[in-house]
């Protein structure tokens, strides 16, 4: 059985590498390379896999899911700039890749305290454009 | 190839064990346990498997699909309270989980005899909050 | 300028009339008046009207707003029985119109305490089916 | 007969007051004051109003409003940081209300140009969150 | 009070005018001029206005109401090509424009029939694209 | 690590086979089968797999991405009839699990030749039914 919470945040960024200059980020990242920043309300779905418990009929409670992910990633995100204030995307390119990759790791192990699996970090970020993770050994 | 219907109810539920008092209940459940109900605009998406028939180009009739779902499934939950008039629901946890495995039991022999293979049950609760069922031996 | 803040509850109901039995609360209201309720997820839209205060480029904080709506609407309907437990709708017909009326009632005053006009309640309780309610003078 | 097109474009911003400290600015604009900035998908509609002309069946070309409002509005904004890089909100507070002001005074001539007039501007800056602006004379 | 209901088609069309050639056509209408068809899931909201009657708590019943739009308009669109197959845009060009004045006209008269008036017929042609008619007089 | 891009196209077609009369093909194919043609909007979404580049934190450029889509599926899609007017569906029953597999054609060498693997199309024909298909070898 897997279970999903949906969470919002928005939230500013810039794709580029500083080992770069403007002219060649602006190649590489286009118009999301600008130099003043660009932002996004960005959705987020956490898929977590578990077997139903039969004392509860959950595979876990959605609102203490829901807390940690406030806790360790929309609380970090939301209103904020990625590339400058939050600590897990530190020295990181700001792609909605490595963020799904860091919202992953910042969850995987709090997931398993409540007794279930991180199963998919699914990451929206325009209505064109989303990016799924499943961990690092799939 | 999978091919996915979907179909809406609303129904009235509430989570709650009658071997606890409505303080333990709430303790566990919150306020999913009011015990005068609430309730919810289900959506569900019932996902089937199988291969493209070359005769007609279809998995399968959706639109016998759709009857299967309405006469085994959404004719049962829809305007209907869960904990009280679903027989396929009786003596459960009317929790979300619980509620997608019933209808999976409800629909896989039936997919089965339209030639294809009941692959997934999602059932969206809110906007925030779904379950994705695979069957018992996935 | 108008601003609207959605927020979004769940609640049980029953469309029927004490002096009418079943039957008859059957033939008028249909599945909707099942006694053993039904529900669903509402969304609600209320949309003020007002100036642009030029020192904060706002008609209103929604922030604000937000929290009144959640005080005197919310709160009292989110997992809650519309028939048995809120407070404004004692004795009226559980219908989505007359919900949207006892909104506007709920929050016509603080709204105007905020100096701002309520202009529109809007309650979408099906995907299908939504009622607007301007106020009782238009 | 109202024609409408909906745009969207994403943008940078951050609401406050350069008169204003930082701490003056958290209290009345809340984490929307971050000074490293966020920022949102924004989503555009523009309703223009007029009548059909016979020999097309259409109030305007849909094609060339949404070419006005991609070269006066959407060119402008997207992927931009509004106080910063957009020319007709220079010296404004960034608040989606003097935003959807700001549109409004970019498109009114062009609309006026193909034989219509501009009917509202709507301007979505998260899915809880909206303003309706409908020129300065209503 | 304004109450409303949505229905959704699926239809074939072609925007073009048989006094002129091909060429024209694709000068004015674009590639919705295609000889051979093209088509869309419309999506369509029925609004009507109305006192709320205080013995049942509804401006009119959806039921009826959706049965009506059935009747003499979806059941007319669905799975139907407008230019060819639809009695009331016989002569017509087959403009969302048009189409959403034609099925005003096949409505107006069976909502007062109703008790209520129909106030508004929004027509979505695809995401982007959609019209609303608030009848001759307006 | 998966990502997706959406794209969008509108398009007439028909169900039927030519060596079956109008009334064989009714009885199979319902209202699809319509001579006069029908239409829809449809919604793709076609997600890739791939390892994440560290020189960009991209699996691929998704503007890159959508160029292809572009090139090799919509333009040749949109605003056209699938069965006379798509060189990669001639011959072929217009079904959706039938365009899902030509677009998946259209696309498999040349996602490849962006240093990635294609992993599913999409392909949602209206809100209630859409088909994923997941190549010839799954």
């Amino acid at each position: 059985m897997r279970i999903t919470r949906r969470e919002t945040f928005n939230a500013a960024h810039r794709l580029f590498r500083p080992d770069w200059d403007d002219q060649k980020n602006l190649e590489v990242f286009g118009k999301c390379s600008n130099p003043k920043w660009h932002g996004h309300n960005y959705t987020l779905y956490v898929t977590v896999e578990g077997d139903v418990d039969p004392s509860t009929g959950f595979v876990l409670n959605l609102k203490t899911l829901s807390q940690i992910i406030d806790k360790h990633v929309t609380d970090k995100l939301d209103h904020r700039n990625i590339n400058l204030e939050v600590d897990f995307m530190k020295d990181k390119l700001a792609s909605t890749e490595n963020l799904a990759i860091g919202i992953w790791e910042q969850l995987e192990g709090h997931v398993l305290g409540l007794g279930a699996r991180l199963y998919c970090v699914k990451l929206i970020e325009t209505e064109n454009n989303y990016v799924e993770y499943y961990g690092p050994t799939k």
